[in-house]
């Protein structure tokens, strides 16, 4: 079966907020979606539970469980991977258990960060890691348990700033029919409150664009949500549409 | 019904040479399929029928009856606008045929050429009027007859020197199942055998790379035959693949 | 005295939506602004008067007063081309009119649209032509009245989905303290009344993210509002800030 | 106070050549400048050095000796990092080093190199760091002594070949009340007597570009010397100028 | 033969600042050189003698007679199509002139304006239609006197604010043999003595790196004259080097 | 004497296919040319012999005699620095072995990847290092034997996949004299036998494209056999041409 996804992100927060609609589209059509959370976001997310006097430990338990809950409200497994934020560094660790992932989950899509945010440097390395992880993943040569994998499409979600990023949408995809999982999910990161209203937002923002930019096959009605992405490499498909 | 495409080229052998896989695709889906010719390349691509002695009428004759079968091949029907080449240029009527053609058909997938090309002005022209009269043909303020059309996706298809014109694919279209109908409809441009082998070579190289560029998903072999096409807008699409 | 500001935009809505707040800004300053539109929008942004049964020139005359009253409401003087749109296309009277409007008010800043819009073509013809003028404006041996004008910087307006069209915004204007002047220029357009809340919103974020970019010398709260800009021409400047 | 610059270099050079005006400048209006020398350019821009038979210690002393004399000439503060060059590699001494410089001074300006130079690669590795110890000092929860840091604006400063580095100035700074003090900082440096006349006309060809983007309002004259900059975030600002 | 040379120019001074190194040294091989000016540049770079009261005749026979005498210093031919300027735009007879040109000089290089001029439209246009004409005159279906074309190399000469215009040299010409011609060429143009020094300095410091920039094979020393080129098609050799 | 060559490459088969033309050319005018392979891609380019059951051992050894073999064909030098593959990463000894390397060859020209590949990080990587270490090289400052080396030119080769690689051929160089020699030599890469047909057809389109962008001075046949190039650093010329 290969119609997995997996989902790699620096931070405990980014894949509810920037991918949250796609993770419980996947899940709600019964499909598996596994997130890999390369850190907790421990240094550089969490000022506020820092200003409360809480400790590293503190930190990344707080982080943690708040993950596992929005994950399991959104129907995907989640994996902590533990290494360290701001910066967030290249181990031999870290880089095996990608692969090995890849392997073990052998994914018919990959979601990640933009290449490059000038406002989180631990993002532009996550997507090169998560990158790096899955051509490894894909050579007999490299060691690590289970077959190896194809060539599973790549999509970069939505960053910040999105144009200070160098983020162009070539995919808006529709979150209509999962829209009140995701917003459930959201309400579950209670330390970024002010990012409710901004998400919310921002998804009926994209699906206007998807709206405006839909075909009249698919023809989307003005209060759709989306969510943007940004396609790596070239589709494949056997109908232009 | 709105799942028919328009092709819009700026002489008569670009649709069968760039785009004939995703025409035969389409028709063998029993979509309608309408293609408009800008000119018929009389000037710039008739160099072998000059050096015979043809008048410029017999000329686009021939052009116009060489299509025409190309056509009838591919399962689709075809437009002449007849508005001269090298150059072409922008003319009232050719604009207001164009948004015409648009309202007739209501077409849910457009293709025409890419933005720019350095050994060809006429092909970046059609790609602007082409673009521009998709536009005007969606505003119920500018006259012509019928109904306004939606916001179809646009394909650029490949040119040949591509890397020149700035054309990086980003949608490869698995075209085997109709390879022998491009594969004939080459065959009716008699002036330009030497056509048919690069092209088979370039379908056949497209193929290749569609089949690395599969997902698990998909999974196409190393011998499919494919054509590269580049996207304009956002894909909008229900899911991630 | 040249610290007036000069806005050229293809169509009267233009000005409010993108460039109210600069324009409201302007004007508080007692700066005079002198908001030039090329055409009414009758026909590619005036669908719904269409569809009421209006004829042309009743759409001209609706979006007219509707203009007026706008610009009055923001501080400015405004001033029409009547040159069609949809396509709005070059004619020697629309360019020597901008020209002499360049040199009649001596700008010391110009607003326009972005270089580019697949969304809306007038739009970056209106850019173009702008451009054009201006430079033209600064030639002692092109005619017309007044004196040529000097080198004033331009900033292009927001458009609606900026990604497509290449906008990357590298100013962010403050415009918490015109706030409700563009707010009450808003409402007077009547026709579209989705828009006001689009824009209150992308006011309220653009905000956001002037406030995230601000250094510690400007220190913007989170609920300041904004609108994005791209200047053209490199800025001159006596200190770095 | 917010009002101090930190100025980020690969070797001790750079700061004199390419900002000494801009630090001059905010020197000259009693603002604190700090300058950080990762390297002592010991191997890679000491070449006249080696070629006399110093050893390395001899080198870096004679190196640190210069860049003291020139930053107190130009009225800065200097810090050397002792990083080692050519090439100079991210150690966690240096990272922490910077983030613990930006908490000292809390900048309002940041002033560094430009994100490539494919003639050394010291200098894109300077800008990278630079660019990852300011986001990490903003964070609560990175350690380090000191209150956290806003988010200042960063310019590049002009490196040897712009065209080949991606370098578009988008900001040149009239530094013509300085240019006395910037030549006499540019002669302490004495291995390179050749880059005084090379700088002094980039000076002048700045000046005049500055003079010619200078609107009506600033009215610069064509004897201005001038410093180009690349702004790396948006500008926030109050007024369009 | 075919080693003659076409440069293509919008006004009549552009040649000689710009190209004037290129053009004597293929004079210097006893190569032919024609440069082809569109306009007089009579409204846009004359503004000394708009300011002295010539009449426009008078100001087009002044800059004729300027440019024929620096063409001569140079060692070319020149021919004027007198098409106005500011703006220069495309006219049927422009157009034709210029196919008829290609085809009687059937040139072995082609030199014209770089793409992109924010400044100064008219360079923009020169360039578009420079490359035009060229792909027309390579049809045999293209009406005219005299054989088609080949497909010549072009090369764009520098603007004068690359950056602005997107120029970024590919190729640096050493045109030391023959600097003292393009210094007498430019003293023949007495109306603009700045550009003098200008354009000595320029050619010094592109000499500078493309010393900087010469492989050990070549070994230009640090006094070399150069002249920067953009090569606008692939370059077509039988070694590296 | 400096008209040696270095190739600098991941794998030990990338210098046969996609440089293996230069190579022979330059070997064919008696000039050294000298191969360094990083790895040899004994882990992401040999599923072959891994699917047969080799160890590492007789992997690396089967890989090095078969490129040993293809550099003799083609009248190279090769050299191996075993640094290991996916992912191939920066050690010290590496870095040093290639500064030797250019120290001890003393080129003319450099031939390595291209930037970025998506595909396959370790040509990146070398593309990366190869660049690092020639500017190295040219230090006096950074130790190793022999003297400094100057500034020869750097040309990637063509990847598997242009277009996702940023791949914009700029020069195309006719191999066609040494093409046996280049056949000979793919011949030998007995495990990748579909790539032998690939190349062939590579070459053969490339020769076209050559043919196409080939001035009249050059003229090319339509049956030319090339090779594609990006050029890194502006080329240094005494002729346009």
């Amino acid at each position: 079966m290969t119609d997995s996804t997996v989902v790699l992100t620096a931070h405990p927060g980014d894949f509810v907020w920037r991918a949250g609609g796609a993770i419980a589209l996947a899940a709600s059509r019964g499909q598996r979606v596994v997130i890999g959370c390369m850190s907790f976001g421990e240094r550089g997310e969490s000022a506020s539970l820092w200003r409360k006097g809480y400790t590293l430990q503190q930190v990344k338990d707080h982080r943690r469980a708040e993950a596992e809950q929005a994950a399991k409200a959104l129907g995907a497994e989640i994996r902590f991977f533990d290494a360290d934020d701001y910066p967030l560094v290249e181990t031999p660790q870290l880089l095996q258990g990608l692969i090995d992932l890849y392997r073990e989950v052998q994914p018919g899509v990959v979601l990640t960060h933009a290449a490059a945010d000038p406002y989180n440097g631990d993002h532009a390395f996550a997507h090169a890691i998560a990158l790096k992880a899955r051509v490894l993943a894909q050579a007999p040569g490299v060691e690590g348990p289970g077959e190896v994998i194809g060539a599973p499409p790549v999509f970069s979600f939505e960053p910040h700033q999105p144009e200070q990023c160098g983020f162009v949408p070539n995919v808006l995809l529709d979150i209509t029919p999962v829209w009140e999982v995701k917003r459930a999910a959201m309400q579950i990161l209670a330390a970024q409150k002010h990012l409710h209203t901004y998400y919310t937002e921002l998804g009926s923002r994209r699906g206007l664009q998807a709206s405006r930019n839909s075909g009249p096959n698919l023809g989307l009605p003005n209060d759709t949500y989306a969510e943007a992405y940004m396609r790596l490499y070239p589709q494949v498909t056997r109908e232009l549409s």
